[in-house]
């Protein structure tokens, strides 16, 4: 055991270290400050918050990885919104456009959104060089899945954007794949009543910041926050009662709410702006959060065995399935409006379908490509009977402290 | 007991959807949307705050109930916003008036704290079903003594929504008055450090946002917000030498300064826009920490036995006593203003004192009411031995793991 | 061990309850409201996020320690800010000045930053006496710091303010040489995982809002924020990777990931609103995070043990030694941009410097004083057997029930 840990040693501070040297370097290069607006501030403020806490306690349901979750959680985000930051730079400078430095950062920040919920599907079985290198992948794809959308399907900046919780999320499962599956009869993923409060309170989180999130990059900003607080609203209702239907003994179970309340804000991304009506966004959350336990029923039983999918903390059924479903509400939203013109609707059809194709293929192949290549010998694969533990990257105080 | 299980499963999942199937289809009928204002959204996000983390937390001091405690919270907050929205969009229907959204919903999740604060009160008692109905319920009675408040009284809204605690705490005493006590020999109703901790979280969440609510529908919204500042801070100091006085060896005790920290700000809330001086909020913060202290002293000894109440979170020293203190209070600062002018000074006390009074006895009627109709047999009452227990609503990962 | 609360009870309240009398009385003469500006709000609540919650949990990593961190932090906090205001509002007085109420209030809230630091480095040691006594003496220096840096080098408000981590660190490490060291053979200053998740809790509170209190007194608020925000993210990453390069095995400490973590909020504080270049900031926040390691190394090692000094939460190498690199650095930035310059360089250095020496010295030599006098007899200084003790301040619910 002490030899892999000198290698972690040898990898982790200069991979971290060189990374960091080279965002300077271009920060160097590319960026002097400009004269900006301070009104986004408060926006910009609600989305981190979503990142540091929400995320970094939302996936604290592993009884030993509470360190590790945080702790990377952090990790992953100041280095990816430095590295987003600079690959969107770069991509300015090719296009000769230019954007405010405030909205370069909101941008990094909801990026890192997919990196996240990508991390969530192998929590605890990647370990930190892993994590890392995935993140700068992750980040590089999903910016030119962005500008494909973008640029071939003119798509608008905005709901590209949206993309991000179906991206994370299939580029999770499929980078999943390619871990060993943690032993059937091992415990440690399992969660307990303290792991899972302070889950609840990183749900809460997330789940009160989610109308910032979505309005953000947003036309009609108040239009977005009001159909997402009532798509999360009915979500949260129908977790609950979906919950007692679906249990053995009609009891909630904890991980249903987590999962099923976020749901409805997921789905009602991609529609926010432009849903007329809050009872559509109600009926959204409410199948939202219906496919989310459904999902977690089958993809438990049906799904993931075949599959040999191994998604530690749900990332299908939370943010994958409802992303497809609303997709899909956007595209029938897009149909009962443009009834009268016919000619125009095939086109507006047309392109939705495309940036989601698009997107959800450059997800799974990349995330399969990635899988493989960082599960050369060459990362340190960790082994299956160290996955879920802090131990093995974090000194502990006393080790046998009642934890 | 498996029973009882298969009884919520007929029960809660179907009540929960029916309520929401008519909150969908109410929204459906009287629901586009217009153009908003967009500056009320930090408001709004301030007072969903306290809602969800400050009273999902500050109520979580039962060492077994942590679960429901948070989870029961959100459900009935989102369940009882909508409600409330649509109460008061009929009214407004009614009236043949209108108002922006989001400050409707800003009113509908200030009026959840009627509903929070008497939750507090059967804590650990009532099971889903009872609260679901009591939330419905009270939201309908509270907002019909608004609307009597406001027609008959003259009294402004912002001043009207200010009853909020007054409302909240008394209907909760009464509505709990109608349960059976716990066994005085059990010990699940007590508090662990752990859960101390997390309840001074939720408390410190309450404390930091309460000038946000104060202020939020206030004129002069600086003064408001400067004034409760200060109540709450002198009332947070009170609270800390009370508690050393009152305990037997002269310590500090938890839930003294959980309950006599806010204090001030509820006692504050009735005249917060109005105190022209902060050393009179201040004076009025002190008292209202001496009362929250003493009451609760009194409350456990001399008051709830006889009338053989059981409040479980102390909503009648932390919430019922200070808003008393706080209407006594605006009374006092209004007689001494309107000195000079004898002839409007009694209306204007009339008025006040009038206001007080309807609140109060309507809360306390209708809290008792409701109370004998949700114990009939038909609501499956939780037997006393099951009181206070999560496992008796959620299903638990592995029981025996050291909760 | 009874005759010891007794006396505790003889001395805390009446020693909070006159604080606070004076305070009002103080208040009521020198406090009517004006007309205020509201649009600083949202950056007052994000200075109080930071002092409640940031530093409340901060703090909490001792095992048995988690009551009186967050309940003293807050009792400091609300004595602390009416105090800073009264002396504030007294300066202001004799100068014939004004300034918003608001802008007081948030300058109060600021300043209690030095003292939570200073407290940091007796946290377990000092009893509510003495930590109260500190706040008043520690406030009034700081005050009288800032007075001299203004008034005789022209520093200017906002530079003045932004040594307070510097003044809290060394007047705490004065203050704290002045108390016995406890012994080296207890635990009782030990962390749990629990603790340090909490800690790492209030860390991230801290690390979030950091920019929001660097840039609220600051000219150019965006490129504070701007700044402030790479410096932090910078020094998370640096902060990961030495981690792991300086401890034996090569893991992560979460100790050193709380400490340096903020080091780079503390070093850029100085020159946020300065610095043209991100890359320069990023520059500094490494810088911050290898001293702050390096630090933690050196000064359990070489630098504390002959000195006799411990400091329960490291504040020398979290706060002191990057704040000392923050203030050097700023000088090397002013030759830097006056290089042509050089009649007005050496005037602007000598004032950076001047105001430097100033704030270190004083803070020295009257926490030194401050330490010495609150050590007699008189304010029962508790015994080293009872430091790092909940127990001993505090009523707990069942002494046995698994903490």
């Amino acid at each position: 055991m002490p030899s892999s840990y000198r290698n972690f040693r040898q990898s982790v501070p200069w991979l971290i270290l060189s990374l960091e040297a080279v965002f300077i370097i271009l920060f160097n290069i590319w960026f002097p400050y400009e004269g900006e607006l301070m009104k986004s501030y408060p926006a910009f403020q609600d989305v981190n918050h979503m990142m540091i806490f929400g995320f970094g306690f939302y996936l604290m349901f592993l009884k030993r990885y509470g360190f590790s979750t945080t702790g990377f959680n952090l990790l992953l985000i100041v280095l990816g919104v430095q590295c987003s930051m600079l690959i969107d730079t770069f991509l300015l400078l090719l296009q000769e456009k230019n954007k405010h430095h405030l909205e370069r950062l909101i941008e990094a920040a909801m990026s890192m959104t997919a990196v996240v919920i990508s991390t969530g599907a192998v929590l605890g079985k990647a370990n930190p060089v892993q994590l890392i290198l995935m993140t700068v992948l992750e980040l590089i794809v999903f910016r030119m899945s962005r500008w494909m959308n973008v640029t071939f399907l003119q798509v608008t900046d905005s709901i590209s954007m949206m993309h991000v919780h179906l991206f994370g999320a299939y580029f999770g499962l499929a980078f999943s794949s390619c871990f060993s599956e943690p032993s059937p009869r091992t415990d440690k993923n399992a969660r307990t009543p303290k792991s899972d409060l302070l889950s609840m309170l990183g749900t809460l989180f997330l789940w009160v910041f989610w109308p910032s999130f979505n309005s953000v990059l947003s036309d009609s900003k108040w239009r977005a926050i009001y159909n997402t607080y009532f798509g999360l609203a009915v979500s949260a209702v129908t977790a609950f009662a979906l919950s007692v239907l679906t249990t053995k003994d009609g009891k909630f179970r904890m991980c249903h709410i987590h999962s099923a309340v976020l749901a409805g804000g997921v789905a009602v991304g991609y529609a926010a702006h432009s849903i007329k009506y809050p009872w559509i966004a109600m009926v959204l959350g409410l199948l939202a959060s219906v496919i989310a336990i459904l999902g977690s029923y089958c993809s438990q039983r049906c799904l993931n065995p075949p599959l040999k999918l191994h998604d530690t903390s749900g990332v299908h059924f939370t943010f994958g399935m409802p992303a497809v479903l609303g997709a899909l509400a956007q595209v029938v939203l897009l149909i009962i409006k443009n009834w009268n013109n016919l000619s125009s609707l095939g086109y507006l059809v047309m392109i939705q379908v495309g940036a989601f194709c698009v997107t959800i293929s450059v997800a799974l192949l990349t995330g399969l490509i990635a899988g493989l290549i960082l599960n050369l010998r060459l990362f340190k694969t960790i082994p299956v009977s160290k996955y879920f533990e802090d131990q093995f990257y974090w000194e502990f105080p006393h080790l046998a402290v009642g934890f």
